[in-house]
């Protein structure tokens, strides 16, 4: 029989090392989560197509692993069509599942409701290095939430976490979708080419400004560079907006920008988003910095107000986000309610941590008692019975037979982590 | 768009207030079985088909859900077999993946090997109370060690765990492959046989010893009751063998029983079983009993040595088992590797847990913030930093807008475990 020993494609096996760390970020991250008032919910791994295809996963519906029916369901000979073969699939995210399980379960759960989720997910992206196709997701997401507590709250847990976790000197990136749409109405855009502009602006970091000024010329022109009269004004209007706030810092550059945009802009924003800023800034108990960031844009089309990114450029640039969604749960439940959420990038966080060589805090002891290979019976009971008191106490203690070659054997035990030896002989002599 | 509320068939959603119990025991687990030297590791939920078909999962193979190819792989309208559409699925069990996993690193990984893995598998089983399609394993194997001291330190290590989940008073069941196989083959039964004999016999404990006995009648008989004299006096040869212990304990049962079949077992097989029950009795660290049964036979062919069972009569039978596989990992490596592993019913304990109203204990205390809906700015600020303060000292401390109906939103919140209310007005007077 030929067994196949690796994963199968884009899958990993997580070794011990790896394992330990990510047990240890888990257990932080559901202990500060906690103290936050969230409560740990899970949904199964395997979602209906329906829900799965409902076009609120943008181009992660295309990445779907597609579950086969099964028995009675499944007739090979008479399929024509995918539907005949599949109705389920792996989950692509945890904020479908999220919204599935809140209307199915609507009436027993607590106004606001507070959920934490740590989870697989499946995609079946091209596979890369540090890319897998089954990796882990850490969502929290608040209910019935309507004002900016939800925002302020789901900000500082998850900063606070970052923080037990050694992270500091990051930023958190905020902007607000209805922030990026006055400018866009403001600028003389059509609401039908926002998506388009939001593209663009979204490459600011890569292209810089001249950059996007280039592309919306290009865009506008349908392929050409545009020097329509009325283009070029559009973008030189929309362009303005990012150079009055150049080097002004969060609060300041909000009011700036919305004295500028007047009346495209609700106050409510303005003064929501400045509150954010101002209570995270007040009362965060981590090294970091609020920044008002106008190109944030974040892909998901779901996202009806604020959103927000945890940037690390030392690290290669996000390592999570979220944002508003109002308007998901209606589609489930029929009546909409305010939702909200935040996603740590937890594959990214434990490549990093490894990276850097990140060492786990107050790890309890660890003593290895080596047995002589004829050791049985009552001598054999009485080594167990120390070990079972050294346990009782507080320590790892691995029972195990000595090898042929016992200064490998230690030398193995000491890269695992093992600190203290005893060595037992059937024979005191040894 | 229609959406779906529900999970998909046989799967189900888990509400906070089982999830909260669901943590707290994976931590006492990973927590005690570090003590024992096990590390976690984990691999994908989706392994080949290959491997999953290997006859090592016995009829969980006929359970598979099947993962479809994607992309060019697949081609639906050529598609003649099944093979052409999957060639993947989800795993039934952790152990051909901890297998595949050890053939895959056993270079990187320490010898002996101690494993734990905590993970959901999936099985096409008809939907039924309390039995789902996906739940949760939780395994731990040693891999590499051909001593008994994994026997020990596997029945050592499950059963702290155990007692300190709280359970007390249940046993462990422990028989060995190689006596049942020696009962069978002094009582004058082919090799052949083996199987139908050992299926018959692990009725024992619903049809009794008679009933075991009119069941070989017939099955020798091919059908029909037996009378002939061979067959008759092989039963009869059968069965004294159970009754000659009858009401005799662990260690004395096996020595009467050794006695009996002479050189039909091999003294170790005899003295081994002997050591494992005097050594786990003399350093146990729960309440439990270690209890010899020659009736025990676990259904997976694979196991090869000792095999054992938590058994919990007061909550309808087993909560977890396991044994000795030696042969499985040759299967992968082409070298054989003795290997045991120990698995507790996870989900069955969970179930247990809740029914019987079990109460984490040393929770930290749960205080909720009610805030008037009118508070903003600078008011909201001081809120959140005294609740920032309370969690930096370890409280949970929900923040959360005041409702219409107060009364209501405390009851609730008093549902969940809050204790401690603070409510704060713009307005002192309220």
């Amino acid at each position: 029989m030929a067994l196949i020993k690796k994963p199968v494609t884009g899958m990993k096996d997580i070794l011990p090392s790896e394992m330990k760390l990510r047990d240890y970020c888990i257990g932080i991250i559901k202990k500060t989560y906690a103290e936050f008032g969230f409560t740990s919910i899970e949904t199964p791994c395997v979602e209906s197509l329906a829900n799965l295809n409902s076009k609120q996963g943008g181009e992660n519906e295309k990445l779907i692993f597609k579950v086969m029916k099964r028995g009675e369901k499944l007739n090979l000979a008479e399929a024509k069509e995918e539907n005949d073969l599949t109705d389920s699939g792996l989950r692509y995210d945890l904020t479908v599942p999220l919204v599935r399980f809140y209307a199915n379960h609507a009436n027993e759960l607590p106004a606001p409701f507070k959920a934490l989720q740590m989870g697989n997910v499946w995609r079946a992206d091209r596979p890369q290095k540090g890319r897998y196709r089954q990796f882990m997701q850490c969502d929290i997401d608040i209910l019935g939430e309507a004002s900016n507590l939800a925002e302020i709250e789901l900000i500082l847990a998850t900063t606070t976490t970052l923080g037990r976790l050694g992270f500091k000197d990051f930023k958190i990136r905020i902007n607000d979708r209805r922030i990026l749409k006055a400018m866009a109405a403001y600028s003389g855009f059509t609401e039908d080419q926002y998506d388009d502009v939001f593209i663009i602006l979204d490459k600011m970091d890569k292209i810089g400004l001249e950059g996007v000024e280039e592309e919306l010329k290009k865009y506008l022109g349908g392929g050409e560079i545009s020097s329509d009269a009325k283009d070029i004004e559009k973008i030189d209007k929309y362009t303005e907006l990012f150079k009055i706030i150049e080097g002004k810092s969060g609060v300041e550059a909000i009011g700036i920008l919305a004295d500028k945009l007047g009346d495209f802009l609700e106050e409510d924003v303005r003064e929501g988003l400045k509150e954010i800023i101002n209570s995270v800034e007040g009362t965060k108990a981590a090294q970091f910095e609020m920044v008002f960031d106008p190109t944030l844009v974040r892909g998901m089309s779901y996202y009806t107000g604020t959103i927000f990114e945890v940037s690390m450029p030392q690290y290669g640039g996000s390592c999570g986000g979220g944002g508003r969604y109002d308007k998901m749960v209606g589609k489930f439940l029929g009546q909409d309610t305010p939702a909200c959420g935040f996603s740590i990038g937890f594959e990214r966080i434990i490549m990093i941590m490894m990276d850097e060589g990140f060492k786990i805090p107050g790890e309890s002891s660890k003593v290895a008692f080596l047995i002589e290979k004829g050791i049985r019976g009552e001598k054999l009971q009485e080594i167990i019975s120390k070990a079972q008191k050294d346990r009782a106490a507080g320590k790892q203690v691995l029972v195990v037979r000595m090898n042929k070659n016992k200064k490998f054997q230690k030398q193995q035990l000491t890269e695992q982590g093992y600190e203290e030896f005893e060595e037992f002989y059937s024979n005191p002599i040894g």
